[in-house]
């Protein structure tokens, strides 16, 4: 799916939920590390905290792909993830919808 | 230097030293660790903190290297970063005790 089957209309529907989902994701990663922190009381905790923040910012560097053409998937995997809604796809077209709601069921 | 050039007494004094100087960087690190995730406010800052126990860690994997052959560096390296007190090998020989103060001060 390229570039031009997105609509001007769908286009700005897909940015804002993508950086709803982005910003929610942070949030939640953002307080997790805090409250991870503020446990750790030896070194293997410190350690464990490490591998945590390496595998998060290599998911998220892979994860938040803005390219038309993966759009579909990534949206499909937000959804199931719980970082975003079905219903703030709205405005996108109904094929879109559709395929992205089956992909959250697989 | 290798093992057969430490007495016992001095292997005692050395372990010990050792220890300490470990306990001592390692505590150093959890709290720092813990200030610096409790002022966590933004995804820049988490990396941040990434980076900075991805270095600690290779660092400190390199340092507490417990053979003979290098502890005299070791000690010396410990000493400048001021995680142990030249009178803390006390016990050692005067030859090493003399080198660990030299090359304290290169």
């Amino acid at each position: 799916m390229s570039d031009v089957e997105w609509s001007q209309v769908e286009k700005e529907v897909a940015q804002e939920a993508f950086e709803r989902a982005y910003e929610r994701e942070i949030n939640a990663l953002i307080t997790e590390v805090r409250e991870r922190a503020s446990t750790i009381t030896e070194l293997d905790d410190t350690w464990l905290l490490h591998d945590f923040l390496s595998a998060r910012r290599h998911q998220l560097d892979g994860k938040y792909d803005y390219k038309y053409s993966v759009l579909i998937f990534v949206f499909a995997q937000l959804v199931k993830e719980g970082w975003l809604h079905l219903k703030e796809l709205e405005g996108l077209e109904k094929d879109k919808l559709t395929k992205i709601a089956a992909l959250t069921r697989m």
